[in-house]
């Protein structure tokens, strides 16, 4: 079968002729509809993040996918089901353990999992692969074209659960939030912050940051939607108090590694900021003893996110349902077969989200 | 009636002899007995924090304090009843504002509240003080002593609360936990973390930080408690890992701009750093994306706490109540008249917690 993936020593991609994997005891096979890429893989392919699978020649790419139960194999699935696969997995050497076993890989700790398409294990960019049925999320069939969604969508979903979470311990009424990044996972964050159900109903009013002039697609998307653009240039993080408010939650998806400590300038009090984004290392300059004092004299919150489980992904499912139409199509800007893979991977400006789809959804 | 106060214009405190306070409808007149003295004291007396109220000439100090009731005042305290009063209060102009209605003035913003001792409003270093009931906790007759450690134990007491929130959207198992200052707040805090009650009983090892020689009674207090004694002198924040372990709960007490970046690299993964201090400007480098980067990665959280409300003093209370009679011995290195005050606020090494007596408890 044809999969999408980098070869050893290589730090390009290749469409490569691989076997079609067999489902062990407890796992289906499926038939890859799409996968989205990200950012992500291209980390994974110039090798800044994530290895091979252990004694494979090649990794498959890909860990944002939909498919179809192609082969049930005697599971409590049913062929014909669509699936949403999670992406972290026990690794291969242990049968489980205590964080897979408590049903939360999103909160392991590096050498406990495998992530499939990333560290140590094969992705799901192949006309097929399998999975235990535990790391398959059932979705309706009206989630064949843009299931690939649900993935990005969940590791905010998680972000947001830990955010709001840390905020439990008293009455906090959250009215502005404000998405750091108008890539793909910034605007999927800000379409969900839009919704007019719990928790998101709760902010009246969302900011979302760019660098784009006018006339520019995702600043369209980002007013549609119901966001006020502000444009990083004029308006940098740690002013927006100054040009339109402080916000009550940050979310940063960016992987820039100055927006943790502006965001702490950006919160109202009682305010959280959660990060997503993974920067390189970066040396700079703060007046770390003023952000010390107004994190505690204002009793703000800074907390990391990443991963997202099977719960996140049945969030995330509910909130894709509600995105108007229009915004997956304005999102999906590009929709590549296998074979033009090379293309898919290099789209240039104007590209938002892109798929690569291995069968007619 | 006596009262140990600074003068507006001046930097250094005096005692004054200011007019005995009348209670208001549902405030009662409370005779105080010991009033503790921290850093924050001597913040309001160089000028770094806080100000006077509004219209006065002086400030009467003072904020962690336990005394008597004297004038019930047709209220429903009893006389004779011991209480400890909280810190914020509606500001005067206003009747109340939406975090005093909630219960909540420990979240409320700036402006919307003063503080007793500190922030616009005569604090509780005088023989009488006057107070509303639902400021004041009532607290049994045994703390008349030690009662004036309830408002410092309180505002640790919230800072837990706040990150074991942070930390309530998954199986949080914490075993460590890592205290940094040895000063009295520090001291109280690893007391207050070596209970064999909820949730403290979690921690099966707990460290402290100074920067003294041994033999110290800071460094005795420390082990006898059960904690690790770790010199940042020997042992820098960020490398406790390397000597100890890394911790899942630091507890930053310092007022050190610095050590909340260096708590990141100390903890564990989906571990929480609560921060207290507060320190002046201070610019430095840091190496923000890889800190960036391993709280995304790790899921690690970083938290401001300030100030405290009823439920934490009645928590604190019940902390209080399970320290070893030896370590309130050990901790309350000097009690004074309030004649004394210049030397009491003078006390110099080897003091630990330093106060005022008002009247014999």
């Amino acid at each position: 079968m044809k999969a999408i993936a980098i070869e050893r020593g290589e730090q390009r991609l290749g469409v490569l002729d691989v076997p079609e994997p067999t489902p062990e005891e407890g796992e289906v096979l499926v038939r890859t509809l799409r996968v989205g890429i990200d950012g992500t893989d291209h980390e994974v392919i110039n090798g800044a993040h994530g290895h091979y699978p252990e004694g494979a020649d090649y990794q498959i790419l890909g860990h944002e996918a939909v498919g179809v139960v192609e082969d049930a194999n005697g599971t409590s699935l049913s062929e014909g089901q669509i699936v949403v696969p999670t992406v972290r997995r026990p690794p291969p050497e242990s049968d489980n353990n205590e964080y897979f076993e408590r049903d939360e890989p999103d909160m392991a700790p590096d050498g406990t999992y495998v992530e499939r398409g990333i560290v140590g294990a094969h992705g799901f960019m192949s006309e097929y692969f399998t999975s235990p049925t535990e790391f398959l999320v059932p979705v309706p069939d009206s989630f064949r074209e843009h299931g690939f969604l649900i993935e990005p969508i969940s590791n905010s979903e998680k972000a947001v659960e830990i955010a709001f979470a840390a905020r439990s311990s008293f009455d906090w009424q959250p009215e502005s939030a404000f998405v750091l990044g108008n890539g793909p996972l910034g605007l999927l964050t800000l379409a969900m912050f839009e919704q007019q159900r719990e928790p998101y109903a709760t902010f009246e009013r969302t900011y979302c940051l760019g660098r784009r002039d006018r006339p520019d697609h995702t600043i369209d998307i980002i007013e549609r939607l119901g966001g006020t653009y502000v444009d990083s240039r004029k308006t940098p993080v740690d002013e927006i108090g100054d040009i339109h408010e402080m916000v009550d939650m940050v979310h940063e998806a960016t992987g820039y590694g100055k927006h943790p400590f502006e965001a702490i300038d950006t919160l109202a009090p009682n305010g959280v900021g959660v990060l997503l984004g993974i920067p390189n290392n970066w040396s700079f300059d703060i007046d770390g003893g003023r952000l010390h004092r107004d994190i505690v004299l204002h009793n703000k919150a800074l907390l990391g996110s990443v991963n997202s489980h099977v719960p996140h992904f049945e969030r995330a499912m509910e909130s894709l349902a509600t995105f108007p139409d229009w915004s997956l199509d304005a999102l999906v800007t590009g929709v590549y077969s296998p074979d033009k893979a090379k293309e898919a991977f290099n789209e240039g400006n104007g590209a938002i989200k892109t798929t690569i789809e291995f069968s007619e959804p």
